[in-house]
């Protein structure tokens, strides 16, 4: 198993605050958790706020669930760079036999992985893989290429900890843009700003920073060292339950990375750029919640008319 | 791997055309699709119907991620009736050599299975299960028991099949009662009687049946059997791409069963009921395009009114 984080006191204490409150309900299992009607009533304010900031985007509604298919996790080289945050769906092949073993190991809570067996699906890493192969598969980009709204979805990364902020499954909302390089840097540095206004708005304390991803290993600190040097990954970090402030939005620049990988090509016939950006629902709850109190119906008339106009 | 249903004639041709029409988008692998906007638009019109019609119910909202503790599947039998659905979450734990390894494999699309360990996840089988052990840590229920409202969840059937109408992950839009015996058998008749008022006011052909579960292998026909002659399952279902009928809703009473698993006491000490209702979503909308025509815009008046009330 990987090693499980222990929360630090701080954020055990907000997590029991959080259960105490109902807003959310443990389930046995680290960053996993039930999520009560206020906290949603929250997370999907704060959806509909990113969508009407997006209009002018003109982004194209595209919804995947939360599976992807293995060969693109095969494809894309996620496995290289996160090999410890996939996770795959395994399934039962086999006689009645062995189904009637596999079902007394099991509820014995004994072992019956070995019942399982590798399908063609993993969990979804990112709300934006699913978006390449089907914008790929539509074949050159219209001049000045696609934007595509994922909307707010699952994804999975196997990180168990006793942070709230850090869940093992979450909603990421997504934007996408798949266009020349010059229009993609020019769209990402533009959400960049538009994305801190938007929290700073909320009354959040947002900052933004140059981020590198959480790669594997000795390998992955070279990755991280020239990701941050080319400045391909911004984040903006709110605290939450601290210590370091949390990051709850992302916006990064793959320059021709999944466009290679797909082959999908700009108007022009060359080879496309891509970027995206994230939100993170739950974190911002969290953000929202630590800042402004346990209860939304008490939370600043601005606030609340933001995320819930008239 | 489970054997694969091919789609009927009218299945691939009722899939091409939604295809075609940018309403589903193929990912390479059968059963998971992506959906556009105006698909959407119709799944929450829906979903907001049902909420709708379920304000009376006074259900208390409670959402959870698409993946449940493994202990709780092994406690409930799941594995008993349905080891073939099952959906487990798979993760690396190893060195950054064996990621290595991992990733070559993968990288040529070779096995690399070996690599992955069972994590103490899996995928959601269906929306009410992470309900009862939450509604069974409070405590025996109050005066009258509770329903839950765990909305419009993603769960995971592990049969690929050409049918567009049958997929490996979908959400099962679901409300939950947990009560005394007699309670909870009237709130599911009357929830079938409702259920099919509303999708017979949707324009649909929708009839209903006493159904059984697709439960696995030789001792599954035995709980089939048993399961119909207590009439435990009831089924609405609608002509979609055939060659029969297609069940979109079910009306589940599961007697004591997951209540004793979990400990849940009515609040005079008996052993709760539980009963639960599951609107298949993704079927309901392929139901109403086909009843009524790709273009949503061009439905009858009565039917845009229920789903998208002015």
């Amino acid at each position: 198993m990987p090693e499980f984080r222990p929360g630090t006191p701080d954020q055990d204490a907000y997590l029991e605050e959080l259960v105490a409150a109902g807003l959310l309900v443990r389930t046995g299992v680290h960053g996993v958790y039930g999520r009560s009607g206020t906290f949603e009533k929250v997370r999907n304010g704060f959806d509909e706020l990113v969508t009407r900031t997006a209009i002018p985007d003109e982004a194209e509604a595209l919804r995947f669930p939360p599976v992807l298919p293995r060969h693109n996790l095969e494809s894309t080289g996620y496995l290289k760079s996160f090999p410890h945050l996939a996770g795959t769906v395994f399934s039962f092949e086999g006689t009645e036999g062995q189904a009637a073993q596999m079902f007394e190991a099991a509820s014995k809570h004994e072992d019956w992985s070995e019942h399982q067996h590798q399908t063609d699906l993993v969990l979804m890493p990112a709300a934006c893989y699913p978006v390449y192969p089907a914008v790929a598969a539509r074949g050159p980009l219209p001049e000045g290429g696609v934007t595509v709204d994922p909307g707010g979805a699952y994804v999975f990364r196997h990180e168990p900890s006793g942070d709230p902020a850090r869940l093992q499954m979450f909603h990421m909302r997504e934007l996408v843009r798949v266009a020349e390089p010059e229009t993609v840097a020019t769209w990402r540095d533009a959400w960049r700003d538009r994305a801190i206004d938007l929290l700073r708005g909320l009354g959040l304390d947002a900052n933004f920073d140059v981020a590198t991803d959480p790669f594997f290993g000795r390998r992955g600190r070279m990755m991280a060292a020239s990701q941050k040097e080319q400045e391909l990954k911004f984040e903006i970090l709110v605290q939450i339950a601290g210590p370091e402030p949390t990051a709850v939005a992302s916006f990064n620049y793959h320059q021709d990375h999944f466009a290679s990988v797909y082959g999908i090509e700009t108007s022009t016939g060359e080879v496309a750029h891509t970027a995206c950006l994230g939100f993170g629902h739950e974190r911002i709850v969290l953000a929202l919640l630590k800042t402004h109190g346990l209860d939304p119906q008490a939370w600043p008339e601005d606030v609340r008319e933001q995320l819930w106009p008239a």
